[in-house]
C-alpha cells in the first residue's frame, strides 16, 4: 500500500542572523553601518533589535529581490557586525 | 461542587505600536529620533522594522523599568512618529 505524501508544499524559511552586542552604542554602530549597506544594495531585511542584539532576516521575498547578490549582502553585513 | 479557577496566572501582554511611513527615508528619521528618545530616558524597547514600518513593543521588564515614565514614553514616542 502507497502512502500519500504529506510533506505539503515546503517553503523555504526565511534567513536569519542574530548578533549580539556588549552595549547599546555598539548595537546602534551595527545599525548604522548596516543601514548604509541597505542604502547602497537599495535591499532592506527586516531587523528586529534591543539593546544589545539585533535579529536579521531575509524571506523569500527578500532573496528574490537579492538574486544573485545575496551572498555578497550576507557577508557585508557580517563585516559590519564584526567591525568596531 | 466548587470548581477551581482555571484561569491561572495571566500574563499582561505586551505593549505594541505599529507605524507605518511612506518610504525608508522616513523610516529611518523616526527610528533616529527614536534613538535619541531612548538614550534621554535611558530605556530601549524592541524594535522590529522594515523598509516602511516600525513595530515597537515594551514588555513586562520594560514597564517595570519604565515605571511611572511609561506613559509620556508612549506620547514621546508618537510625537516621534509624527513629525516629519
Amino acid at each position: 500500500m502507497s502512502q500519500a505524501d504529506t510533506s505539503g508544499t515546503k517553503r523555504e524559511p526565511a534567513s536569519n542572523w542574530r548578533f549580539e552586542f556588549s552595549d547599546y552604542a555598539h548595537t546602534r554602530r551595527f545599525l548604522d553601518r548596516l543601514a548604509e549597506l541597505s542604502k547602497s544594495e537599495d535591499f532592506y531585511p527586516n531587523i528586529n533589535f534591543g539593546r544589545t542584539y539585533a535579529n536579521i532576516s531575509i524571506d523569500d521575498e527578500g532573496r528574490l529581490a537579492l538574486g544573485q547578490r545575496e551572498a555578497a549582502f550576507v557577508e557585508a553585513m557580517q563585516t559590519c557586525a564584526a567591525q568596531d
